[in-house]
C-alpha cells in the first residue's frame, strides 16, 4: 500500500509520499490508558457483568510498536491474544474536563492492538504483566483527525479471516465519556492515548500469523507475529 | 533541614547548598513499575496468600510530586492511604537481565509513597484508578547511590506517630529479583523506577496531615495532605 498523505504530528502536518512499510508508530505516548470490558459482546464472552464505571489499566510506552513491526511472543506465556481497539489521541494537557468539552482535547484517532498474554492475565488477577510485554501495543498506521468516533466499524483479521467485528456505537462508555472520566483521575498530556476496549472474538496468535485491525474511516494496522528471541543485557 | 549535598542526576552530579523546601522530585520516570504485596506483614493485613510471583501494576508519571508538595485528596474517594516504599532507580536501558547482573543497572535508591484510594481499589478489582490520581506518587528527597538495599529499616509516620515499620530484609522478592523479573517483561529505561512494596500498617490520610516516609541510609520524604481543588480545563 502506498499513497500521498498528511502525516499528522503534534508539531504540524507534513505531506509526503509514503509506503506502508516506511511507517513507524504515529506517537510514543507518555502514557497509554486502557479500558477493559467496554463492548457488551466482549463482556459476555469473558463472563463478566456490565460495569457501572470503566475499568482502567495502563500499558507502558515501551510496549509500542508501529505498523508492520512484529508482535513478539514471550516465553513466559503460552497464550497471546489480539484485541483490536480504537485509540483516542489527546491534543493538549487536559485535566478535569467534562464529557461535553472533551472533544476539544482530542487530536484524532488511531488503531491499536491491545495484545494480551491471556494465561498470565488469568493467573495474576492484576492485568499489568499480561499487557505490558515489549511489542504488545501496536499503534497506527496514522492519526486520523477528521472522523466521527461514535459510529465506526472495527474488524480484526488473522491470516485474512475475520475474528472480531464490532462498532464503536456499541461502546458502553463512549470516547468523550472516557476522556472526561480519565481526565478526572490523571492529567492527560499531549500525545497520550486512551484505548477504548475491544469487541467480542478475541483469540490467540501464533508465530507466522499476520494480524490486521481495520477501523472504518481510519485504515488498517498490520503486524506479523514471531517468537521473542532473548537478546537482553545478559546475552 | 538543610545541608550541602551531591544532587545526583542522570547527567552528572552537582554539589550545592540546599534547603529541603527547594527540592523537586529527583526523577520524573518514563514509567513507574510497582509491586503489590511484597512484605509478609502487609500480605497478612490485606488477607492475601503469599505470592509465587510479584504482582505488578503501573503508576503514571503524572502522579509524581516532590518532597514538600502536597498529596491532594480527590473527591471520588473517601479513603486515601499512605504506603511507604523503597524505590529503585534504573541507570540505563535494561532488558532481560539476570538477578545476578541486575545491580549493574541500578543508579540508586529513593523513597516513594504509593498513595492509594483504598475504597476504589476494592471497588475496581484492577488497582490502576486507585493508584493513579495526580499527586499519588511522592518521590524523593534524592537518589542515594551508595546504599545496600537488602537490609534497610523503613518507617512511615503521620503527624509524628509511627504507623509503619519494616525492613527490606523482609521483602519476599528482593530488589535485584524485581529488577530482573520486570526486565524480562518490559524494557526498563534510564530513570524508570520500581517500587518494591509496602510493609504492614497502611492507613488513611486526612486533610492537614503530614506524612513522612523514612528509610535508613536514604533520608525522609515529607508531604502534606490537602483536599483537591478542581481547577481543570472546565474551570
Amino acid at each position: 500500500e502506498e499513497g500521498e498523505a498528511a502525516v499528522s504530528g503534534l508539531n504540524g502536518v507534513n505531506w509526503k509520499r509514503f509506503s506502508y512499510e516506511d511507517l513507524d508508530a504515529p506517537i510514543i505516548p507518555s502514557k497509554a490508558v486502557c479500558v477493559g470490558l467496554n463492548y457488551r459482546s466482549h463482556i459476555e464472552e469473558m463472563g463478566e457483568k456490565l460495569p457501572e464505571e470503566p475499568t482502567l489499566f495502563l500499558k507502558p510506552r515501551t510496549a509500542v510498536i508501529g505498523p508492520n513491526d512484529s508482535i513478539l511472543l514471550p516465553p513466559q506465556s503460552k497464550r497471546v491474544d489480539y484485541e483490536g481497539e480504537l485509540a483516542v489521541v489527546i491534543k493538549d494537557r487536559t485535566y478535569w474536563v467534562s464529557e461535553e468539552e472533551a472533544h476539544k482535547h482530542v487530536l484524532g484517532y488511531t488503531i491499536a492492538n491491545d495484545v494480551t498474554a491471556r494465561d498470565l492475565q488469568s493467573k495474576d488477577g492484576q492485568w499489568t504483566r499480561a499487557k505490558s510485554f515489549d511489542t504488545f501495543l501496536p499503534l497506527g498506521p496514522w492519526i486520523e483527525t477528521d472522523v466521527d468516533p461514535m459510529n465506526l466499524r472495527l474488524r480484526t483479521l488473522v491470516n485474512g479471516q475475520v475474528r472480531q467485528e464490532g462498532n464503536t456505537a456499541d461502546l458502553i462508555f463512549d470516547v468523550f465519556y472516557l476522556v472526561s472520566f480519565v481526565s478526572k483521575i490523571m492529567t492527560l498530556e499531549a500525545g497520550d492515548i486512551i484505548l477504548t476496549g475491544t469487541p467480542s472474538g478475541v483469540g490467540p496468535l501464533s508465530a507466522g500469523d499476520e494480524v490486521v485491525v481495520e477501523i472504518e474511516g481510519i485504515g488498517r494496522l498490520v503486524n506479523g507475529v514471531k517468537p521473542m528471541e532473548i537478546v537482553g543485557n545478559d546475552r
